[in-house]
């Protein structure tokens, strides 16, 4: 693992390195990462991906982690896709050679593409549109630099992206290859974070194939070489069962998991790697509620569980050591406050104030990104037990 | 207005300043606040607290904004409320030395308080039990500082606090009052956030009002003297008739507004001064769609005008210069996209690929959440009149 130092600004609570002392030590609410999980989610990927026979190209969008990207690829700067300009460029700054940007182009951001390209990093750009397409050729026309550019297909109707079918593909390929910036297609099954059973998400893996693999063929079929066949999310990554015809899968949110993908069946409670340390400061007993100073602000606004069977409300408390406190939920949030209640007929802990507790969050993207960076636990306990020990801090790549 | 320094890390996209340049210039998505409606709606609060013969003490949780504050009490520091200590912190290096910590406090924090008091900073806390009268009372023995405390007060149902005859609210000010702590009671009136009219927002001032001042007189009563009786919330700041008794009144959303509280008839729509410039990068017609680069992580998750009679989606659009473009709403967000649909049977605007816009939030303490920083406007335009004129950056206070 990669201790990394401290960011200048901002800095964790506390302002002095948090490496070292235990969950009980810097003040609350902050990030936890626990990284034999992270390894664990990791590893289980990556296998999947060799037993798939494709290459795999991790979303970094979730942990925006130069520490988190290192276990990705065993420790060198493999391919990874992001969300971000500003992922690209800390990542390339890193050594990121592969990157792919998986957000729409447009005219304004290429500068910044260019100027990444210049310095030696691989930029795939994604697009939909003739226009886009014109500007692009444009571009690495006059800038005299290679701007691959993949054209993005829908699968499912969840947001961007062409039909495999759609009579506009092959001109748009042509513009690119013309220009030398045809690279291949990129499909995303959004909609498969809907799927709550294994056979949709193998459906949804499959529709995902199919999708990229017709239009890459039929790119093929007009003559136009196509070299990345690019699929993926993290539901259909963990279910696809055949990626004939695919070179690469992306997935991000995987390498934390959190309570929609344990809703769904993607993985399980004990897989989520993040979650958030927060304090007891009140209780409402009249109310049947325990107040932390843990509110939307440290977990996010995001309620992905309330389309889910079982609403997880904001989120699932543990205790310290990350062990599940059974039907506790935190149901409500304002900025910087949290309020945590029973279900199930179950009575809610004796916690006194100042007691220290862990939510799992709905959505580990969203709720990373209210932090700075995460402290990092690895198993190891203090010298009197008292709490996991923090054994690094990943900063996070933060802006665009 | 002030003119901060750009932060040092992290700096907006770029990385160079963006003042002189034009709304058009830095790339999307980032957020912009127009200055003169923070002037406007900070003059009509003072002007109502003079009116109702309180003091005024801003929240300064929305903005987090030294620069905004700056303006809050015609340039000079005055009292303020926080919601973090890292607030409380970066306020006090900028001058100010009258502060309350509004959210409930457990022994941990405490460390950082007396830190503060030491440095000769009031920074009042805020408890509802005589745990933490206990632990406060002990802290301020042994540090030998000054920590005063607000007892909260429960005017409605929402969140912590004691009812103005809970039989435990004399001995917790007593406990406080013979370690010198005793300050004064604190209310919130939360649940006024689902008013919708001014009739009810005023009967929730007075129920605040109400609440507050009841206690303060039972622990008068007993002998326990009370300097400060705090009320307030946005929509019961600006609804109050009548604050005898009273001291001081908080509010921190009027700083900005937003769609939660035009929604509610608290602020018109051209009270907002907070949005967010996205870019367009897509098009979906045969779904009715204009996809932005402007998702969640510019927006943040709230859907608070989700429980309003007009549901506004993740925000309302409005071109470069501010102008509402009427029924186009911002209907879903992922992490970096945003979908724009019509609505009311409106047609969607005709957009090109890299045209900007301004996305209004529903909720401006959740959206400035998202952001490192705000591009300021203040209706200067460009030498070719191209967008409006970034006049000033004011960077946030970030983290706990």
């Amino acid at each position: 693992m990669t201790t990394a130092s401290l960011p200048g600004s901002p800095s964790p609570a506390g302002a002095s390195s948090p490496v070292g002392r235990t969950l009980a030590d810097p003040d609350t609410p902050f990030a936890v990462v626990d990284v034999r999980r992270v390894r664990r989610n990791v590893v289980r990927l990556r296998a999947r991906a060799e037993r798939l026979g494709v290459a795999l190209r991790p979303h970094v969008k979730t942990a925006k982690s130069l520490d988190a990207a290192a276990l990705l690829h065993d420790g060198s700067p493999g391919p990874v896709t992001v969300s971000t300009l500003a992922e690209a460029e800390a990542f390339a700054a890193a050594g990121h050679r592969d990157i792919t940007y998986a957000v729409g182009i447009e005219p304004h951001k290429l500068a910044r593409v260019i100027d990444l390209s210049r310095r030696g990093v691989t930029v795939r750009v994604l697009l939909d549109s003739t226009e886009q397409a014109t500007f692009v050729a444009a571009a690495a026309r006059e800038a005299r630099v290679a701007l691959p550019a993949l054209i993005e297909i829908d699968c499912d109707g969840h947001r961007g992206g062409l039909e495999p079918d759609a009579p506009g593909l092959p001109g748009i390929a042509r513009i690119l290859h013309d220009a030398g910036c045809l690279d291949g297609v990129l499909t995303h099954a959004g909609e498969s974070y809907f799927c709550g059973t294994a056979e949709a998400r193998r459906t949804a893996a499959r529709a995902e194939r199919d999708a990229a693999v017709a239009a890459a063929e039929r790119l093929r079929a007009a003559g136009l070489p196509v070299r990345t066949v690019s699929v993926g999310s993290t539901p259909t990554a963990h279910a696809a069962d055949d990626l004939t015809g695919v070179t690469e899968l992306r997935a991000g949110n995987y390498v934390f998991f959190d309570l929609v993908m344990a809703g769904l069946g993607v993985c399980g409670l004990d897989d989520l790697a993040l979650s958030v340390v927060v304090t007891v400061i009140g209780h409402r007993p009249e109310h049947g509620w325990i107040l932390t100073d843990g509110g939307w602000m440290a977990m996010s606004r995001d309620r992905g569980t309330a389309a889910q069977p079982q609403d997880q409300g904001y989120g699932l408390v543990t205790d310290l050591d990350g062990t599940l406190i059974p039907d506790v939920v935190m149901t409500a949030a304002s900025q910087e406050h949290g309020t945590l209640s029973a279900r199930n007929g179950a009575a809610l802990p004796d916690l006194a104030i100042g007691t220290r507790l862990r939510i799992l969050p709905n959505h580990a993207c969203a709720t990373a990104a209210q932090h700075h960076g995460y402290h990092v636990v690895d198993g190891t306990r203090g010298p009197a037990a008292s709490a996991p020990v923090i054994t690094a801090y990943w900063p996070r790549v933060t802006g665009w």
